[in-house]
């Protein structure tokens, strides 16, 4: 592992959850573990209680790891208070973001972790992209290509439709959108995930996958030619499939990925089955991105109660999928 | 448990495994489990390989049920053929449910466990009711009170809405129908569970609960007002909760019962948890009703691998409702 490329973690929002998580996450993995550089105001997280180590590349980083956390300096504009987000420092966090992917790009980092950040904090400052991940897209110059997965140990989802309403969702879901979703999904099982024959499990959108239209007419007439048109480019796509017995135990061990058509019909699974241990992985990018699968929790902030189970989690699937990007074993 | 009265179980389809799960269940409660008495073909049970005994009420039923399968004979109008559902056959299906739920109402059976049916074929028949559960509200004088409740060890559930497409789902979601369901599952958990001050957990509709709108405007406008509805009664109700996260192991540690506001909401969760433990109660009828959380399962009827879990469970279920309705501890 330490011949690796270290990871960037990037700062995320400095008024949340991530700094805390990020100084645990190193405790737990200084010894043995996957080796980052925070890409973060090393003030902030030296307040923190962690010995921290400014250094000029990620090269030095590694080499600093067992002894402290190496950090990459982006100062915040002010000083960052638990639970009480500053659009001031919109403009440290977006350099965050924008700082590891380039580090990525070149090559220099294996791969990004990125901590939680509020968009409505963002949004003030001027920032106009829908979302994190869809900023990532356009930073790496693949704008619409990126899928979200979630991943825990006993289960993998990609919601094909993700933050807009349930009436929303329905009314946007197409052929073509699932199409690209599990083509996305079945190349990244497996260049990235070491999969060789990755096995797609297509959720129905209604009760029972329509139960032949008499519960709905989509999962007919949008998503088993959806599975179909999958299967005709080789991959092997079932379904639609009906939601409420594809997760459990016996259904799962029959797929990798289970591709869902809303948002709470992945994600209700994936975190009734594993609340702390779930990893967001970004699917479709030219880089590794992976991130915890919480938000910014301003209501425990600054507490130290904080799990950085699911922080671990992420970099240890991102140390993962750079190693078998960079053709190593992981 | 002797001293309580007999349970009636009806044939449902007896071209589904109800026949062959009923012989099993029976051979794992003989010795100590609840009483109960099949309505059913005396015949078609004989040659599921338990010992058959033709009985003239559910008293002597009781007294008969460690030897032999106590049968209270409905008879076909012709033979059943594992899997092959025949509409010849309707009238008996129904009958059975008929004198069941009649032996109920009289309080000679302390409830009743319906096997599975398949509407299709009643449909066939002439039957005009939505579904099984429809059919029992009719029979009872309570059309439209009935409240699907889903439970297994881990978590209970009620779908506010439920044989619908998800885009129907939506669009029938209304205040009164939430706190109706709310008011009658409140008052069974007390009746029937036992729970004195019962805590209802109000899913949210929209991904994170609508976020504040931006995710879709019915948790504010429908949900919300629902939860404070049922508080305004003095009913513990709190929500909407974002329903991705309301089903961890902490967060179901906080309520009895969580109110979905469709069907995979509730049933993705339940079954994820607990395949085959899960029991289907019907809130809101005069008379005490479990049935297994499964269908005919035509593809595997006649093979003898099919699992008595739920309705084993179902059998417990509504000896332990029975026994409180009766007074006394389950």
């Amino acid at each position: 592992m330490n011949s690796a490329l270290p990871l960037g973690v990037t700062m995320g929002d400095p008024a949340g959850i991530g700094g805390e998580i990020l100084v645990r996450a190193w405790r737990a993995l200084r010894a043995d573990g996957p080796r980052f550089v925070a890409l973060d105001d090393p003030e902030r997280l030296a307040r923190l209680g962690a010995p921290i180590e400014v250094v000029g590349s990620p090269e030095q980083a590694a080499t600093v790891f067992e002894r402290a956390l190496p950090v990459l300096p982006v100062p915040l504009a002010v000083p960052a208070r638990p639970g009480q987000p500053d659009a001031a420092n919109a403009s440290a966090i977006v350099a965050s973001i924008q700082r590891a992917t380039t580090l990525a790009m070149r090559g220099e980092v294996g791969g990004i972790v990125t901590n939680p950040i509020n968009k409505a904090v963002l949004y003030a400052a001027g920032f106009r992209h829908p979302g994190h991940t869809e900023f990532l897209a356009e930073l790496t110059g693949v704008p619409g290509q990126e899928v979200m997965m979630l991943a825990c140990p006993a289960l993998r989802v990609v919601p094909v439709t993700i933050h807009v309403s349930l009436r929303d969702a329905i009314a946007g879901l197409t052929m073509e959108r699932i199409v690209d979703v599990g083509r996305i999904t079945a190349a990244a099982l497996r260049q990235d995930f070491g999969i060789a024959a990755p096995r797609l499990a297509v959720a129905g959108l209604n009760p029972h996958a329509g139960e032949g239209g008499a519960l709905g007419s989509e999962d007919a007439a949008i998503v088993a030619p959806a599975a179909a048109a999958l299967r005709a480019e080789g991959i092997d796509a079932g379904g639609p499939w009906p939601p409420d017995t594809m997760f459990t135990e016996a259904a799962r061990a029959r797929y990798d990925v289970a591709v869902c058509m809303y948002h709470d019909q992945a994600l209700i699974p994936l975190k009734t089955l594993d609340r702390d241990g779930g990893v967001n992985v970004t699917l479709g990018l030219p880089i590794v991105r992976t991130s915890p699968d919480h938000g910014t929790a301003y209501d425990i902030a600054g507490k130290g109660i904080a799990s950085p189970a699911s922080l671990i989690a992420a970099l240890r699937l991102a140390a993962e999928l750079a190693a078998r990007r960079s053709g190593g074993s992981p």
